[in-house]
């Protein structure tokens, strides 16, 4: 999908954002929701999904990129906190030649520790939801 | 250099805000200065540079936040408008491991085109300025 076309409300994270698929969820507000990556590049990675119909920043409000960034910001603290990187990145998608595969805007907080090669989206498969768990209340516990 | 230490004034970015070097810019107003990046990851690969001694995302005020990702998403807007890519990776490091060789807070605008690789950073060598020069003409007229 390119970066033209129109929100498809049937994507995976409008479905989380309903509550119609279950989450493994970080934080929650009225502007966004974070969950752990179910095909996580590193332990902790995980998504900020912003409350609003777009498919990617472009299409963004402004209001709500700033509310983003600000929890993006908040959460990659926590996540530094509870896992204690070396290093985090963070990272967002625009259209499939870009690496985005839904198309709904989210951000990747990525944790990254020196001398551990970042692993490729989904080339681990899919994690454990227990593991994804234990993480995700490492995380919690550090945003309170 | 890792999460943790102090802002270091003899930074590339922190002599680029102050004029000491020189730079391809792109836009400036108060709150941040965008420029193109030396070593491309692909052609139009800009980088917006917060106007505050931050290293890093986790050390940047929530406002500059806020204020630098509106500028991010009308960068990115304008690239798109300019060089009608198929995509665009926004990314910002933070730490060494994490990929960051500069220690003041900065966001990467990377343009991709479906079937073409990005490249390594610095992997193709410093760009010629007058290529940079007329990506960023091109830029700046979308933005206008």
């Amino acid at each position: 999908m390119s970066l033209t076309g129109s929100y498809d409300d049937a994507n995976i994270f409008a479905k989380m954002l309903r509550g119609e698929i279950p989450a493994v969820k970080v934080y929650e507000d009225e502007a966004v929701l974070a969950v752990m990556d179910l095909y996580p590049q590193s332990p902790g990675h995980t998504l900020v999904i912003p409350k609003e119909k777009a498919r990617n920043l472009l299409e963004l409000s402004d209001e709500m990129a700033g509310k983003a960034i600000a929890r993006v910001k908040r959460i990659a603290q926590a996540v530094v906190e509870a896992l204690d990187p070396d290093g985090v990145v963070v990272t967002q998608f625009n259209g499939a030649p870009a690496g985005q595969s839904i198309f709904h805007i989210h951000f990747h907080i990525i944790p990254r520790w020196e001398g551990r090669a970042m692993g490729q989206h989904g080339g681990g498969g899919q994690a454990r939801t227990a593991e994804l768990e234990e993480l995700a209340e490492k995380i919690r516990a550090a945003l309170d």
